[in-house]
């Protein structure tokens, strides 16, 4: 049999465990085309929780008693496709559930031999691709730059930072825990952060961290630290707006003091991305990142939870909350 | 004698005539280089609002006693540069004064064969190039996109919204009488307008006005008319900031309500500039946009106070309260 986490109920504010449901059905044929695969790592990401709402997001969202979005490391177990064999690993968007079918074009391989296999749902995958574009193609980086990054813990955060450290700038990052602090400074060799739970002044916080200005803010919460960030932009800075975890799970929308004024004094910009636009480049932005990973310029941290399929709800929330370390994920099964 | 405005206190809110005084100085001695002008038309814009508050804006601020910052169209009446004679008209930043000894390199020459000269100060001059720029090099503006401009019948937002029907876009506009929105449609073919006075649910009028959604919003106000705008863009929108004259004169910063997961689900762009970005490029675009003017592709409006200087503080509150169709200047003095 095959378990799967449906959406039992639209969450309001944070999800809870009772928001989800899981569910027994058959393990399905793949067609013509297919491959059978069964979950080794599922990946519980922050867009997730956009798709659970009522209104439309970017993509179809999740209807009631439908299995949750998303996917994460599989195994082929069973192939109807001349490019895959049974033992291979893929990356595969078949929802939060143990098997799944799914169509083999398209889908990508993941190399054991470059780097453990959950990297693929993580530092190779598509938090660290989208590090690399909303770094380097949104904020168009430059060396010497200045650079603040919000989440700067999580899963795409801290490859944002070590990629930046890369290209020769100074890097600061805002993170939820002191172990977060110390991890992404001591660890992954910003050149600083705070914990945004024990400041209370950002804009001074920042003034102190960062005293020529910010040319590249990565956001990935929103929020006041995000108002905090506009004042202290330099001429020309960019503002990639890669999440708003801050936002996303508040029962009743917040209002912020107004700040576009400041993108006329400092000529600054504000874009949005998906990781997903880049598709045509993403193959040859994890040759580099693979080359960084071995050289040891790029580290990561993975924070998995390990009880299972039915542990899955709980994970999302933990990660929602800030629980994680990097990339949260849940291991399903072992390897066969 | 010279009279000049000069700033008498800053201004809390709307500025009172008050916060102005006049001031008669002796007419300045050209020293090599110059050219002594007097002011024909003064120019009162809404960027001179940041320039006189006590924060540091882009540029330096006007202090309390000097020259309000500002210029026009002025003639030459002594000149000691090679380049200029006297009876020539240029535009010059000479300050709220009838007389000013200013540098000869740099100085921009009006042909007043081409067009009247007020309009180096309006279609012609800094607004018009503002309009020209922000819509075609920020907004990167295409070809049957959809347009919303803000402040529509002032002197920027009026010659947005003619390119972007020259661009054969559809275009909307909104401005705060009716008798400007009779303008903006009637006279300069607009497709539609709202007096935002009258609306209270601009999230449903823009959704009217433009069902397709809007690509390229040129922003001159802020404020709740911008709010409506972020769920209203289309996939790959620009909104492009130019002004936020709805902010300028607030008493106390207003608060909205936070918008920027618009920027990921909608993979859209915000952008300020400065006009003077493009100084290199201001005389070819001035070439063209003289053409589309001549061939009456252009038109303009100008509200002109007839009160000499000591009526320019008048002038320039009503400008920042929307008293004008188009551009505002303040006649000083006739041609010689």
């Amino acid at each position: 049999m095959n378990r799967q986490i449906t959406l039992a109920s639209r969450p309001v504010g944070y999800p809870k465990e009772s928001d989800f449901n899981v569910v027994e059905v058959p393990i399905p044929k793949p067609e013509d085309g297919q491959v059978l695969v069964k979950t080794i790592y599922l990946s519980v990401d922050p867009y997730m929780r956009g798709r659970i709402n009522a209104a439309k997001s970017y993509a179809a969202n999740v209807e009631i008693d439908e299995v949750m979005v998303g996917g994460g490391i599989a195994q082929v177990v069973e192939s109807r496709h001349p490019n895959f064999r049974i033992g291979d690993i893929v990356n595969a968007s078949i929802g939060w559930q143990e098997y799944g079918a799914t169509a083999g074009d398209g889908l990508r391989k993941i190399d054991p031999t470059i780097a453990p296999i959950s990297t693929g749902a993580g530092i190779l995958g598509m938090p660290g691709l989208t590090a690399y574009f909303g770094l380097l193609e949104i904020g168009q980086l430059q060396e010497l730059e200045t650079v603040f990054v919000s989440g700067a813990a999580g899963a795409v955060g801290s490859v944002v930072g070590q990629i930046a450290k890369i290209k020769g700038c100074r890097v600061v990052g805002s993170a939820g825990t002191d172990e977060k602090v110390d991890y992404v400074v001591d660890e992954l060799g910003f050149d600083a952060a705070f914990n945004y739970k024990k400041v209370s002044d950002y804009h001074t916080e920042l003034q102190k961290l960062l005293p020529d200005g910010i040319d590249v803010y990565f956001d990935n919460v929103g929020g006041q630290i995000t108002d905090a960030v506009f004042p202290n932009l330099r001429i020309k800075g960019r503002v990639v707006i890669c999440g708003q975890i801050s936002q996303y799970n508040l029962e009743k929308p917040e209002t912020g003091p107004r700040f576009l004024w400041h993108m006329i004094t400092k000529r600054a910009r504000i874009e949005g991305f998906l990781v997903s636009e880049y598709a045509d480049r993403h193959a040859k932005a994890l040759v580099e990142m693979a080359e960084w990973l071995q050289q040891g310029k790029l580290k990561y941290h993975e924070t998995i939870e390990e009880g299972g399929i039915e542990s899955a709800p709980a994970a999302f929330i933990s990660m929602l909350k800030g629980g994680n370390i990097g990339k949260q994920l849940v291991r399903i099964a072992d390897i066969d």
